[in-house]
């Protein structure tokens, strides 16, 4: 696997435009991504019982089981709580689209995201559509102004791609998300897509969707909170003229890794962005009795807000974390676990199979100084693992969100 | 019922001593609450998986069944995560404390608060347990330096008692608790201490807390996490001299309404002590679908950071509260919702049957601009309701939690 360029348009036969509707003011705000030719389609959805129209619209389409061609998204207004004109305006953007591009509109996603409980500026956003379906480009550095319209509160543009050998044939998987607040495990408000030239079977491709968005969006957290908008497509058009991959083609591990990779490289930028995060933490739980228990854990861990307070304060609080781990739901033996922590300044263990240990505070103190920092909780229940990414509670996280919508 | 002073001296029949060990270096951070008879226990304990030394001892003990003498409360140390010299070390005390007011270890509660991972000093407790036990006094003023002996980070001591009639007698209840930080439904680090003379059978009485806890202490949040220390105690002597009350009897409730007073109240005071917290959030909760659905939506919305930031922002942001809603768990129909807040400035529609309405920015900014603040979120999906109570998200609360060992 190779870390290449060129994000969303690193795959073949792709291409996009992107524009500043005025929905933000000035800043680019809408972005569509078109596939030269129908594409197989994979999708997950909030898990949140207040669904954003165009969330109800994009898993109807998703539903259907057709390939589509386009993907339409703008940032500043996430069309979510807007009722029936909410609605309307979702399938006039998709008609819209579909009739600019010249295709069925049933074949154009629709994604929002921003604020709660305002009707879309629809003048706006059919300029805009207007505007972008005319203006389409396969240029590679078109790719970061896309990943740049999707963005609310994000300080940057989140993209990664890669390439892998398919039967003799280059593949690329290129992606782009934004989210920086309300992220939390089962996705919060987030957008990706992923785009990918390599050939891939529908069915298998959502089930790979599933199985990836398992181990990167839903393990990590910013605030707990989930959202109305949160989406992930993934656009597979098969350009690169490789061998169909389903779950019984030899290249299927290969595809695997690096379509996951795609999708924890994504979450991990999220949460590097997490808002008002001044640290990035990574938690790895190990021997623990189920891959759900050690899941459990691990997310638990970045959740909590004491925690989270802690790492701000660069404080070895470990009782949170082993408290954060007793209410998380899981099964595990609290006087087995031993805990460490690890930074560039060095690493500590903290407790030794439940055994508190009389640790250097000074050295603690300066581990927990740096802006990317390691909790390794080792258990000895089982031999299931997983990780997960969060970030540190700051005043700034306190700030951004008192007053957001002004 | 009768609102009265006194706290957990209103009832009679019992009586304090309070000292400072030195754990918490000046501040008086031990005491003791004995009952002149045995008296029926009823208590309920955290559910976090890592519990602390004293947690499991008390939980053994009111498993035996029997009535009990004492309680022993310090601040300063939780004595959790401390292994087997915890547990050994709640058993010195409890058995030291049995000695000095010649009764059965067994008879007495232990119950510890403060810094996870630490063993109790204990020089320093035995020396308050042989004070404690030797000023013991019944004088009202002395509840008072109760109240103060359990507080961690807490600003301010949390008492309430009242009096009711029952066949013609006076009896009492009363209550101290103590918890700022990590308070969140189930049960956080919070202590809870109730007395009264009324003569309660024991069965029914611990059924009661069972249920008054439901409406009171878990439906409060300042942060989300649950700890390992939260314990509930009620001792009922029955020195009033009124007749039994059970669940048949005819006094029930006027009993139970008195408890659960009591309860309600101690809770309300603990948010209102939230750490960092500069706002007192009371959320109502109408037309729910079921019990469980109403107090599902109630805690979820006082639980968000999200909506916790808004309101100390002032920002009439109900999007983030109808996002709370939906991942809440609960059933209900978005469509169908109306929100309202209130406060001494006046009272505000934001959404009517689930349409957003053009409210008057100014002046929701000047209703959430006060200190206490009602949301009222009325559904039409039955007939259930629920309250909870919450705080805001502020600087203080990171900061207070960025470094609170040190």
């Amino acid at each position: 696997m190779k870390i290449i360029d060129g994000g969303i348009l690193a795959a073949k036969g792709f291409s996009v435009a992107s524009c500043a509707t005025g929905v933000k003011r000035t800043k680019v705000d809408m972005t569509l991504l078109v596939s030269d030719i129908p594409a197989e389609v994979a999708g997950a959805f909030t898990t949140n019982v207040v669904r954003a129209a165009p969330v109800d619209y994009d898993s109807a389409v998703l539903k259907k089981g057709k390939p589509i061609r386009a993907i339409l998204v703008n940032s500043g207004n996430a069309n979510a709580c807007t009722g029936k004109v909410g609605i309307e305006d979702v399938h006039t953007s998709a008609s819209m689209t579909a009739e600019e591009l010249g295709c069925l509109s049933d074949e154009v996603m629709i994604c929002s995201t921003g604020v709660i409980g305002v009707p879309l500026e629809m003048e706006k956003i059919e300029k805009g559509i207007r505007y972008c379906s005319r203006n389409l480009s396969c240029e590679k550095d078109k790719a970061h102004e896309s990943a740049l319209a999707i963005l609310t509160t994000d300080t940057f543009a989140k993209e990664v791609a890669v390439e892998v050998t398919v039967a003799d044939k280059s593949v690329r998987i290129g992606g782009m998300a934004k989210g920086s607040g309300m992220i939390h495990p089962n996705m919060a408000t987030m957008l990706s897509f992923i785009t990918t030239d390599a050939n891939v079977d529908r069915t298998y491709l959502q089930s790979l969707l599933g199985s990836s968005i398992s181990t990167s969006y839903n393990m990590i957290s910013v605030d707990g909170d989930t959202s109305t908008n949160d989406t992930v497509l993934v656009m597979a058009n098969g350009t690169a003229g490789s061998p169909l991959i389903d779950a019984d083609s030899e290249f299927e591990e290969v595809f695997r890794e690096a379509f996951t990779y795609v999708h924890t490289e994504l979450a991990k930028m999220i949460v590097k962005d997490g808002e008002g995060a001044s640290k990035f933490v990574e938690v790895s739980v190990t021997g623990a009795k189920s891959d759900e228990d050690a899941s459990l854990l691990a997310r638990s861990v970045v959740s909590s807000s004491l925690v989270k307070a802690a790492f701000f304060g660069a404080d070895a609080n470990w009782g949170r974390i082993l408290c954060a781990m007793g209410y998380s739901g899981a099964s595990f033996d609290p006087s087995k676990v031993t805990m460490r922590y690890r930074s560039e300044k060095g690493k500590i263990v903290v407790v030794e199979e439940g055994t508190p240990l009389n640790f250097d505070e000074e050295l603690a103190k300066k581990i927990l100084g740096e802006n990317v920092i390691n909790l390794d909780i080792i258990l000895e229940d089982g031999s299931s693992e997983a990780m997960s990414w969060g970030c540190d509670l700051s005043y700034e996280y306190v700030r951004i969100n008192g007053d957001y919508r002004s």
